[in-house]
């Protein structure tokens, strides 16, 4: 069993290694190869070496290697994981940016910011499937890397390699509901529709009784759930009216003004973006990832994000390898599980997983109150992989004026200039046809 | 034949007046009766008057009748008109203003202002639609009164009259785009799909060939319809994109802030909202209307807005009369005609009328780059009509956020209490429950 | 205006001359071209020269000319009107005798018969269509070469002409009702849902109000409705049941047993199968027609079928060529028009007809205990169409088992190995691959 | 917990007994009682004491009773199973030869046997859910009592009780293909969708390997499936084209005339209908049952049909008490989860099952070649739930005419008058009106 990490210099790495080690006996991983790209290669040599001292300190027996060459990585792996990032962390914070010029959210996931990474991310991952059919064209894609969604509905309508999407807002939510709950998260079941970071908790079960109702009628549990979504005023209004737990990025969604404002403030503050955040944390985390006396992932990985993310990642590897059918919220094709949304859409739902993949729980209508958002957004999606991929201004535009965060199509098309501007170098399929 | 016009004391009436003398010899009407509410006897009398004058002047045999009890009026009618305002134009000036407080539309059929107008609205129509059941129950309920496609849903789904909602955009952008043609309006054929005030003209037939594409890769199509949505920046490349007409009203959407700007700016140069400005149109038109010199539709009734409105009403009465089969654009029951729009909600639609009703032509998916916002709007319009009906304010709150020129659960909330509270004697089903 | 005949040899040729003649006014056609295949030189002369007496007595200005060239016949046509026979009617015989030999209906449109005449027929219609997107692409095929809905399915689905399908079925129920009500057929509106040959009037209206419940509650009613299916024992309270008119070809569902019956005394009887019968016909008709002192369509033509033919053909073209926006019930995409059956089928319903098309008006669910039928026979009409396109054994295998007419697979084995070999000439797609 | 066997005294019993035995460590049962009615006294007395025989010998601590007094068995119960025959083995005696009379199968779950079974059973299983509501409003209701996809639907759709519908089939289909494939039943995932006996295995995975393609190209695995279904001429042909495995009944469908002539064979030698051979095993099985040297299930039991039985349903309730999730296919709503059928219709197909119940995994289309028997006998089944508790005559009229077994209103009208005649004390519904 061999495992590629596409972009194995990031500093989320350490997790996974960690994660690697602590299943050696239900995931018996023989091959670990870390590659990157030219530019990322002095965090590969930390992450590496990080790693290495990681694995011996566990006495584990898996063998790992770093390249900088994407074919000998891919040949004859299982399951190849990608959590790249074109551009780097420099095109986020434009990506975060520009669109605050026009008074929008540059959100690097939701907003016209997730818009422009999809546009970069896209081609390069259907490049990766290429290579994969050719290379390994049995072995399983598990993709991380954001907007997943939409980067997994690419996948899988172009390539025939399998491919599942994941995010750790589920297993996120799951945890801090049970947490809540004061009960095990074995003895919580949800019912989980939408789409990757739009998604809805539509029932709740515990110990297999639906508490739906009678949680929304708690004061304290609609105010938990006003809280995932920021806490704003009205928001505890909305989640008694909804009945369902809105994912975190939904707040986006029902709280844009304060969000904006929030960036607004903390550039003002000199604070930067977020992504000017993270390149801070980042150097942190590399400083210490160098330091030769570490050898166990650090505690201040946590502040970065990405809580649970080995946790979601290996445990759905762990499914598929060792064919346990378990449950596991990802991202797959829609097939009519949730109604309303296209059958050929991929769509953030529980899956029960195996060797076979990960299939959808068919569960009917969204959530009342959630479908003109979640329909909303699924149409900017498809329209954003389509422009995606065949680098069409016109479908950009048509994409980002159906994007319910832009409303407004004279800010559509500016924000949609300037980011074709500002990534050039990334997005040849909007250029090739002109020059 | 009789014919009851419910908000007869309307200024639009003389409007159907004209209609009826023009039509003499194709809808044979014997009785027309106008009727209203005690707050507009004065109205009434001077509509009564003038179009006594009108009728007469034309040699007309119509008996016209003017009252204030609506059994009376309805009693045996084959046709009921309804133009009424619940709260009148002082409501729609609460409607247009409130909103703005909180830098969100005001408008009165597509934003928060055509919220507040259902949720007054509905449950009257729905009390005329109960009498009708008992006094005429064959007759057939043509419904102006706006937001006209969710009033007509609430009817269809809470009544057994059969009922057709009507709206004149469809017509006048028919007869505008044949001026922008060149061509006579019967070489045109439209395939025009959406809701009421939220319509695509999906594809364009001159002589039965379909020019869509041909239309939109010339510059001046483009600019002609980029005009209809107010010619903003953007306008051009948005509408190049799209490849459809959007209607008038689209524009609230796609060019929001503009459109807010406008009210803001009119207010601040003390021409008030729309509300204010056709107060003043109206009190003129009315010191016309009292004149006993005049004995014919004043051409200033023109600037009223509501252009071809007899003509769209009237002639859908004679398709239905005459059992003529002809084609009209008007608001219905899906019933599958649009794919992704629910089967049991109204749209906006090419029908052929007879004297069995208004049958809805199938015509398969949205265009392209429309999807996100019909589909988003139809999941608010439903939540209004529930809402109207139960005076459930967590229902109503849904539907606000779900409304995309709402975007923000705080505005909503800030927007519904107050709309609730200014509307209070117009929404007892939001009092009843807690006095 | 150039109209070819496709299969003008045909002895339903003189009904269509006739209608030409009779609506000269609204149909000016310049050209009308008869064109045939060698085999039918000579039926071919003896039309033309009938058809020539015809318009020469009717002092028509129609130029009317003969050819076996069907290149020259296309070029430059505005309608094609297809009424071939591929294998001639010594094909039916064998379409109807095959099946009854394993106790199964050979009927020529529904049954095993339908079946292989869809094989043959689809390759040389989408040959004809091919032809006409070269020689005269804008012009309209109108088709009513049976298996009339599945050959427009194949037309539509496989080439880029404009086509319609085409039956007298729904004219003449519409007629026969009309006379069984003692109503004008101009008071009369139904709505019909389904595909060719397997119908349904789901609701009846009479002058705009629907009668359906009503007339279905009356015996005499019933009686009649359960004689266009037969008038077998238990028709009666099949449509007592149904409360909607079947379609003539239902019966054989319906009464398939009787069907097959009458089919073996025939046979036994010596009366021969149907196309027999047609043949013994058809000679008699074509002595009539060569005789020169006969100039206009003789009575004994109603004794063949296809009464109203040229009624409906004929005012489709005009519906078409006005651009008159009149209803007429043709074989056209379903695009959502009728609930649960595939959006990318052709579907037999009510349309509104002008220069741009048939457009299916959208009428929901198909009638109660109708839908397993016409659903069935949808998914068989389907597979059928792949198979005659891709002459795929195991598709053709599928498309028979599917059949309700069949059920068996050893009969459905059986029957398809027969046919295949039978007309083997015509079935070149599936013998090029072996041989 | 609580387990409540109604008709408990059933010949099946002793296979649930040994069930529970076997998992007494996974399924802590602490009471189970045994009810039947009345005239079951005498087999009842037998089941129990055998039934304590052997949870003696296996030193159980299960508290065994039986009664006649429904209620008393269901309130408090957890598990309410049920495998009741109304009218007992004399009524299926009946199903099976009145059809015969008119050359139609009697099959007891698929054929007008089947319909029979539903109009007596479906209301007897209403009574029961209702008493639950009362009696025990969290049970599960785990029904085997045939035809289970139309008794599972009748409940979901008629109360508030938790239901999963049951078949022994898929456990066996699925054994039965690992042991053709010599492989652990654990390497093996199969897609398995379609209605309770009418179901198609869509994809088959071996160890996470998609290998339907690779199988269904081998003359060896073909030959195996078409045994499947009977092996008939014709079958090998039919499962080379569906390439997807039809469950053992849809042999009903294509085999007919086979099925009916080996009935009548039957029949004529002597052998009687299935009931009749049943009555005779029963016989023998509770002669044996009564000896008090009994106490383990006997071997004799395997004859009986209804292999794996037990298995399949405690296994069920395992995964609903241990809240496991693991995968089981069962009858549960579709909600979308098959496309093409209707979203309120019980399907049988792959769910995974805790404790907030079994949701169905979503798989999209049908397989190609299974569409027109499965969504016609859909379409039948859910006219037989309407007709069994409305009592319509008219209705099941329309049932027996869309089961695709009877083919033929006259028969359709026979069989349902000497059904309804013959199961007069069984079916008060449709008697109650007229007397």
């Amino acid at each position: 069993m061999k495992v590629a990490i596409i972009g194995g210099g990031s500093s989320y790495t350490p997790e996974l290694i960690e994660g690697f080690i602590l299943r050696r006996d239900s995931l018996p991983v023989k091959d670990l190869v870390l590659v990157d790209i030219e530019e990322g290669q002095e965090k590969l040599d930390i992450i590496y070496e990080l790693s290495k001292r990681m694995l011996e300190k566990a006495g584990s027996k898996i063998k790992l290697t770093k390249t900088l060459d994407r074919d000998q990585a891919l040949k004859g792996a299982s399951y190849v994981l990608t959590q790249l990032r074109v551009g780097r962390i420099e095109a986020r914070a434009k990506d975060e940016s520009i669109p605050l010029k026009y008074h929008r959210l540059g959100q690097e996931t939701t907003g016209a910011g997730g818009f422009a990474k999809a546009l970069r991310t896209i081609p390069v991952i259907l490049s990766i499937a290429k290579d994969m059919e050719r290379l390994c064209p049995d072995a399983w894609l598990i993709n991380f890397t954001n907007p997943s969604g939409m980067v997994t509905e690419a996948v899988l309508k172009n390539s025939k390699i399998r491919s599942i999407g994941l995010c750790n807002a589920p297993i996120g939510l799951q945890r801090g509901l049970a947490d809540q709950l004061k009960i095990d998260p074995k003895d919580l079941y949800v019912e989980y529709v939408g789409l990757n970071h739009l998604s809805w908790t539509k029932r709740i079960f515990v110990k297999g009784r639906d508490v739906t109702e009678e949680l929304f009628s708690k004061d304290d549990f609609v105010e938990y759930v006003a809280g995932i979504i920021g806490g704003h005023k009205g928001a505890k209004e909305l989640v008694a009216a909804l009945k369902t737990i809105p994912s975190y990025y939904c707040s986006y969604f029902f709280f844009e003004d304060q969000a904006i404002q929030k960036d607004l403030d903390n550039i003002k503050e000199g604070k930067g973006t977020r992504a000017d955040q993270v390149m801070a944390l980042e150097e942190d985390l590399f400083k210490l990832y160098a330091s030769p006396d570490l050898d166990e992932k650090p505690e201040q990985l946590s502040k970065r994000g990405g809580a649970l993310y080995s946790e979601a990642a290996l445990s759905l590897i762990e499914s598929i390898h060792n064919n346990d059918g378990k449950m596991h919220i990802v991202n797959v094709m829609n097939k009519g599980a949730i109604t309303g949304l296209p059958h050929d859409g991929v769509i953030e739902t529980n899956c029960i997983v195996n060797k076979s993949g990960a299939h959808p729980i068919a569960s009917g209508q969204l959530p009342r109150g959630s479908s003109a958002l979640t329909k909303a957004v699924k149409a900017y999606e498809q329209l954003t992989i389509e422009a995606a991929i065949d680098g069409c201004r016109q479908t950009a535009l048509l994409a980002l004026v159906s994007n319910p965060l832009i409303h407004g199509a004279d800010k559509a098309l500016d924000i949609l200039n300037d980011l074709l501007k500002a990534h050039k170098p990334y997005l040849p399929q909007f250029y090739s046809k002109e020059e």
